[in-house]
């Protein structure tokens, strides 16, 4: 058998997912897990980097992520879920890589900028926070990862992981392979206020554990096109969130086709088009919740999954870091 | 048996100790040994600070490192020497206090000011070596260190240190001891060319490793007073090297009382003055050096003390940081 290449990607476990990550992430995963050797990063640590007073949640969102990842189709016998914590070859990883990344040169990175921004205060920020795109870099060059998957947003934090592969491997000799950035066709998907992307803190959300009540109930008062007060006002297509769901959602082109045209001509009325998409919406989570269900009654399973990821993936980490110190002549185990 | 409090004190492995060294803290922790639980630390990854390319010469300095100490009379078999790479759970919990500790706080540090000033480039430094006090902390608080001896200068490496463990008892409930500075009479021991202390950098060192030679000619070339040019000029006793060193190695009070008189009266040459303290250095030396010789006998046995000190630490700290993800609640290992 061919040895596949290794890809590393995750979430934190910060809640639920929504429609908006299934189209940005989970549905490109559902594809890269045949193609690549994937390691899928419940990222635990990252998540102390702004809530480490929320620990209390930590071990539901663990559960739920790992739920939703299974529910939508990521299959753990085929790829490798491990959680952060339980790989403290990380740890050791990352302190290794702080010693040769500058603070100016982390403090670039325009997205911890915008965390740093969205504190409130631009200065006073942990040193945790500080070093985050550290300990990314460390989750991806643990595995000797060739690819990682990426939005244009997080392009910066391959960027850094390479960095600091090509600055380890001159300084100490070629040890770590430096990955490169997986371009893949994400998309943003706008939330159900049709106010920027989908996203937990904006309230916007269509939740994958969502009943068929509670997604009926939110399609339903769905931003469209405002100036249309009245079903015979011709209305507008382009960039109306429930055409931009039904476009992803309802796989009757024909039909989305009809509405837009009677949608443009005034011969539709929003209520119409927002049941369609309603039931569409359902008829995709449907799967995704039976799933889910049968998930739920054995949830030992969920952790036993969990563990014996986070068990494999660090077999690989414990002999990768061994081969990182040996270059850098600081392991001592056998001294 | 009463159980006595645990006492944490290290050094970089940065090459061979000298007399500096014994004067400024090997004295005091030979005292200190049977008083407390000691933790001798073997300060690897502080080396990689500000060090990060000069790894090849570790292992030697290790070695010689714990040479220096077992010959002046640190017992292994008392204390727990240890290094700190081989106690991967300080990494663990270096990064979890990194997320409580911010950066400004660390930067307020005045050792670590100085440090990145020495630098030249007082913004260009690694995440390492701003991270280097939590690094110190997670030292202390892996092992809920009752006691840390600290000159003036490191005072606020042990402050840092109990804000740290006080942040995060507050956070996740009573875990870690908040350690307390143990302030000794430590002296900086004057260099051989009278300018101020003795440090391998600037060249004005003897080493505990000198022979009986080295520590002679060294001696002959001392500062002394600078305006003595005959030896019937009276001299000055007080801030004078070699007096000072009279004061601490020579064990005839009576004879550097003598030896001060008569300089002060212009009645002794320095070569006099200088030929008694090098005998007499020489005499404080020579147990130091048959017990190196000693050791030099069987090397591997100074690698069996720090594996087994090693080991002996890990099991300690191992048992603190699963108490510490217990408050935390992220410790997954059971999950």
């Amino acid at each position: 058998m061919e040895k596949k290449d290794i890809l590393v990607t995750g979430d934190r476990p910060t809640g639920n997912l929504h429609l908006g990550h299934y189209v940005g992430t989970l549905e490109n995963r559902i594809k890269l897990q045949d193609q690549f050797d994937c390691f899928f990063l419940i990222a635990d640590l990252h998540m102390l980097t702004t809530h480490n007073e929320r620990v209390d949640e930590l071990r539901l969102n663990i559960e739920s992520l790992v739920i939703d990842w299974i529910s939508v189709g990521l299959d753990p016998n085929n790829s490798c879920f491990y959680l952060q914590s339980l790989v403290p070859e990380i740890n050791e990883l990352t302190l290794l890589l702080s010693m040769i990344c500058s603070v100016p040169r982390v403090q670039r990175i325009p997205t911890l900028k915008e965390k740093t921004s969205q504190l409130g205060d631009n200065e006073n920020y942990s040193v945790g926070l500080l070093s985050y795109p550290i300990l990314m870099s460390a989750d991806i060059l643990i595995f000797n990862a060739k690819k990682v998957p990426v939005g244009e947003d997080q392009l910066s934090h391959v960027e850094l992981a390479r960095e600091l592969s090509r600055r380890f491997n001159s300084l100490y000799g070629y040890t770590i392979t430096e990955p490169e950035p997986l371009i893949s066709e994400f998309s943003r998907l706008v939330g159900i206020d049709g106010k920027s992307k989908m996203s937990k803190s904006l309230n916007n959300c269509i939740y994958l554990i969502d009943n068929q009540e509670e997604v009926n109930k939110k399609v339903m008062k769905m931003f469209t096109d405002p100036n249309r007060t009245s079903p015979d006002i011709p209305g507008k297509v382009e960039g109306n969130p429930v055409f931009i769901y039904h476009d992803i959602f309802n796989q009757n082109k024909a039909e989305v086709d009809e509405f837009k045209e009677r949608y443009k001509k005034g011969k539709i009325g929003d209520v119409e088009v927002k049941k369609s998409l309603a039931k569409n919406i359902n008829v995709f989570l449907e799967p995704i919740r039976e799933r889910r269900s049968q998930l739920k009654k054995n949830r030992s399973e969920i952790f036993d999954i969990i563990i014996d990821g986070s068990t494999r993936a660090r077999k690989l980490a414990k002999e990768n870091i061994d081969r990182i110190k040996d270059s850098m002549k600081i392991n001592f185990k056998e001294i």
